[in-house]
C-alpha cells in the first residue's frame, strides 16, 4: 500500500515515469550496514535527471531557457533499509498539476522488490533573477501540451 | 511563519533544545553556487547529535541499550538557499509524545537571521532483531521521567 | 603518456583488470561546474568494488574470511576534470605483488576518450584485532595462486 | 615520525600554518565504524579553506582574481581510522615553492593526540580559459611577497 502524495485530478494525463538501477555503494552505508538516510536525495534526483532527460525537463533544459527549479520541499519515508551491494530499483513519476511547479514521487523498489523507501519533490520555477514565476515560460508550456496530448506515449 | 510539524498537546512539557553553528563547505555547493538540497540530511543531523549528547538520547545511549532508533520520515521545506562559507545556525527540537518515537524539528537560520530551512524527522526505536518496540525500554522512560519532571531545565 | 605507480616486475603475472562506466551525477559537481575532486574516491571505489566482486577480493570476502583490508595509502592526479552528466570509463589494475598488500591503479576516461583521472590505492590485511597479517591468510594465498597459474584468464 | 612531503629549500620563508578542529559526523563512518578514507579530501579541505581565509588565497580571493586554482594532486597516508564523534585536529601547511603553484601539507591529530593521517595536494593557477600560469599573477606575487618579508608572523 503506498502512500499517494500527489492525489490525481479528474481529467489531467498519466504521469511521466522513469526507472532506473542503482546498486548501493560501500560508502552509502553506515555503522549498521544500511544506506544512510541522507543519502536517498541522491537516488531520488537519479530518477529525476534520467526523466528529465526522456522527456525535456532536465537542468540543462532549464538552463537553456534560462530557468531555475530549486527544490522546495523533499519528503522521504523510510520503509525497508537497503544494504550494501544491493541493486535496487528507482521509480520516479512527473504528476500533472496547473500550477507552475513540478511534483514528482519516487518508489525504490529493493532487490526482493519489495516496496523499500518511498518520497516526493516540489519545486518551482523561478527567472535568473530568482522571481518566482507564476506563468509557465514558452518551453514549459510547449512541454507540458505535448504531455496533455498524448505527445511521450 | 514557521510551519508547525507537530503541534503542541496542552499539558506536556516543553521541547528539548539545542542550537548548533556550521559553516557551508565549497563541497557542499552545487554548480548554481548554492547548498545542495540532499545535504540538508547532514546539518539536521549535528543538532540532532548534539542535542542526543546533551540529553542522553544519542546514537551511543541507543546502542549502550541494544536500541535502534532509524529514520522513518526525513521532510525537508527550503526557504532560503545557504551560499558557499555562509555561517548559519541550525536549531533542533525534541517534541514531547506519548508514543514509542522521537519527533524533531529543525529550523536554520541563515547568516542574516532569516530562517533559511526547516523541516522534520520521525524515527521509531527497535530492538536488536529490528522488531518495533510498542513500548519504552527502561533508559528511554528514564529519559521521558527526567524531562516530564523538568530535569532539564 | 600514463604513470606507472606500480612497476612490473618480470617474471610476475599480469595485473587484474576491471572497466566499469559511470556517469556524473549534479551533487558530485561543484560551483565551477566540474566534479569536486574529494568525489574520485568513490569513483575508483566503484572499480574495485566491481574488481572484488569479479575476482574475489572483494569486501564480502574479506569479511567472510575475518580479515579487513583497510586503505593506506590514496593517490590521484587529475589531469581533465569531468563535467555534469558526462559518461566515463574507471578501469581498475591490480597488480601483482608478493608483499601482504593489494596495489591497485585507476584510469578514468572521459567522454571523449581521453585519460581524465589516474590514481592508485594501496590495502593492508589486518585480522579482527587489527593485527597487520605478515603471511596471506589461506583464502588470499588461493586467489593468488589461482592469478599466478593463469585462473582468471 | 611524518612523511616529508615538501622539502624545505634552504633560505625560503617557513611555511604559513593553519590548525582547525572537527568532530566525526555519524554519516562519515562506514560499516566498519570508521571514517570512510574518501571523507579525508573534506577534511584537508576544512584546513586549506581556513588557510586561504587566513592569509588571502582563499576561493574567494582567486574568484576576485579572475584564477582558478584547481587541484592536480591529492595524496593520503591513512595511519590510525577515526572513529565516530572523535573530535580531532587538521594542520594545514602552505610551503614555499618559486613554481606558480600551491604545494600544502595536511597533518590530523585525533583525539588521543596521535598522528591519524598526513597528505597534501598540489593546486596550479589557471586563467578563466584554463590556461596554465607559467608566471604569478599580480595579486599572488603580492601574497608571496608579504609570505617572504615576514608579513604573515
Amino acid at each position: 500500500m503506498r502512500k499517494n502524495y500527489f492525489p490525481s485530478v479528474k481529467g489531467s494525463p498519466p504521469p511521466l515515469r522513469i526507472q532506473v538501477e542503482r546498486k548501493v555503494r560501500f560508502e552509502e552505508t553506515d555503522p549498521l550496514g544500511i544506506v544512510w538516510h541522507g543519502r536517498y536525495a541522491s537516488f531520488f534526483e537519479d530518477a529525476r535527471t534520467a526523466a528529465g532527460e526522456k522527456y525535456g525537463f532536465g537542468y540543462p533544459d532549464f538552463e537553456k531557457n534560462e530557468v531555475n527549479a530549486p527544490i522546495r520541499i523533499l519528503h522521504t519515508d523510510f520503509l525497508i533499509p537497503l544494504k550494501f551491494n544491493e541493486t535496487f530499483i528507482i521509480e520516479g513519476r512527473l504528476h500533472w498539476t496547473e500550477a507552475v511547479r513540478m511534483n514528482i514521487d519516487y518508489l525504490i523498489w529493493n532487490a526482493a522488490g519489495r516496496l523499500a523507501t518511498t518520497g516526493y519533490t516540489v519545486q518551482v520555477l523561478l527567472d535568473k533573477e530568482d522571481n518566482l514565476l507564476l506563468t509557465p515560460p514558452p518551453f514549459f508550456l510547449e512541454f507540458r501540451e505535448k504531455w496533455r496530448s498524448g505527445g511521450f506515449q
